[in-house]
């Protein structure tokens, strides 16, 4: 196969764009500004990156952002006040507390701080259990929903599919099996979730028609692993040494691309795949949380 | 293979409600009178059988319990009005709402209007989000915690195993499959999902360590569907028409018992096997729900 096979995140993601920029003017011409607060805990130079990309692509699409910057040092009660506030302030509808947090902070009692409409992460355990029962009044995990539209996008059959998740974390592989086994249009299909303690790894990747690789291990799947069939979807951001990159590291995906993408049907680049669809579904998030809750009057 | 690959879910039930009995006691022994709070809707039979077995197993154990009969015809609002009395009143603390609901009933707004605390069938969105998240300050559903209490006290290993679930409900499926893939002790194992629309449902089953038939269709899964060491989980129950019992039908499950039994390693009987640890899981979770609600002050 040649470069053709590619399933081209980032074009995929300006599509959304351009509809979350339409759905924003709709609601300012309602005088509604969606509002999005990012907070970030200390200096971690990854968060720094994240929070800037979010901040600016929220600019662009007319949704008013902030962040709040608190030192590494913060209290939990304190970062836990402010969550509160902004749970309470109208003006704001979306609230992206960025991970990774300080350790002497619980990020399970702060995702669950955070009120339920207003999480656009879809981390909080009312908006998990409802992905998980097939409601869909919740918000979606923004990864998760990434890989999803861009399945449906990229036009992939996945209705009785055999999709094989690798990694088990709880802002990919979990939340992703449980959006595509659900009875529901683009989902339906028969997932397996394979981890660091499964027994033949390989042997379930060959099987695949969607292999999903969130595992964060380095080029893990290798050629051998797919079937010619299959598409190969790559979440993994892994940084590795390298010498000869301007930084000393270059960042690779958990699927050695060069030698897989010749050979399988649909591949992600990495960059320019999975990454764009996550900002795109945090934009959509937050604009549905605008949308509802102006709606709800 | 003879009778003693049987998994005794009886017996197995037993000695955990013997656990729960020293539990109340001592509860009681500090002046704290567990409480159960059953709500059937409605005349339909299958409820009134099973409320009837969990209120005698409640007097058994020195669980208070009461049991509120609504009409068929009352209205939602009335239904959540008693559950909002319910959550606030300090001697319930467990609340169920026994399935199916009439029609005119959201069953998804009635669990969600229990208090996540008092949900000792683990049917609220935040216990099912906290189920799935590895976070285990919540209740699990009961026949998918029987399961896997089952599964530990019959010494099968599952971390590593191949797990298969047939049925992707919520009230058995997709809970039991999160259980089993989090990353913790008896869990661990490689789980896939089956359901209505997997294309090639016998070839899962024939590579599972571990079956799991939830899928309501009675005697679906056959002798040659299993592999030799597997062992056999059967949780559903189906009424079959037949003209010679005395009801006109009998009870099967989903295993077509006969052929299946003598070919694996371990495999429960039904009945007698899941539905017991059902109910011993209920009252564990009520006595654990006092329990939490008697350390909180």
């Amino acid at each position: 196969m040649t470069a053709s096979n590619l399933i081209d995140g980032r074009a995929i993601a300006s599509a959304i764009h351009e509809e979350t920029a339409r759905r924003v003017e709709r609601l300012r011409a309602r005088g509604v500004q969606p509002g999005l607060v990012f907070i970030r805990v200390g200096e971690d130079p990854a968060s720094k990156v994240y929070v800037g990309m979010k901040e600016r692509m929220s600019g662009q699409l007319g949704i008013r952002s902030e962040t709040h910057v608190l030192p590494e040092a913060t209290p939990e009660g304190e970062l836990l006040a402010l969550i509160d506030r902004l749970n309470r302030d109208e003006t704001v509808h979306g609230i992206l507390v960025q991970a990774p947090l300080p350790r002497h902070i619980s990020e399970a009692r702060v995702y669950a701080s955070v009120a339920p409409e207003k999480d656009v992460d879809g981390f909080h355990p009312v908006n998990v259990g409802k992905l998980m029962l097939g409601d869909d009044t919740g918000f979606v995990p923004c990864t998760p929903a990434g890989v999803h539209e861009l399945l449906i996008r990229a036009k992939v059959p996945v209705e009785g599919a055999e999709v094989v998740v690798l990694g088990r974390g709880n802002i990919v592989g979990k939340p992703l099996a449980a959006l595509l086994m659900q009875k529901a249009p683009h989902a339906n299909a028969t997932v397996t979730v394979c981890h660091s303690r499964t027994r033949d790894i390989a042997a379930h990747c060959r099987r695949a028609d969607i292999l999903v690789a969130a595992m964060g291990v380095a080029e893990f799947v290798k050629a051998d692993m797919v079937k010619e069939e299959a598409v190969v979807i790559d979440v993994g951001v892994n940084r590795v040494e390298d010498p000869a990159a301007p930084k000393g590291y270059r960042l690779v995906g958990d699927v050695a691309f060069a030698e897989v993408q010749p050979k399988v049907r649909l591949i992600t680049p990495n960059p320019g795949g999975v990454g764009p669809m996550t900002i795109a579904m945090l934009m959509r998030n937050t604009v549905r949380a605008a949308e509802l809750a102006a709606a709800a009057g």
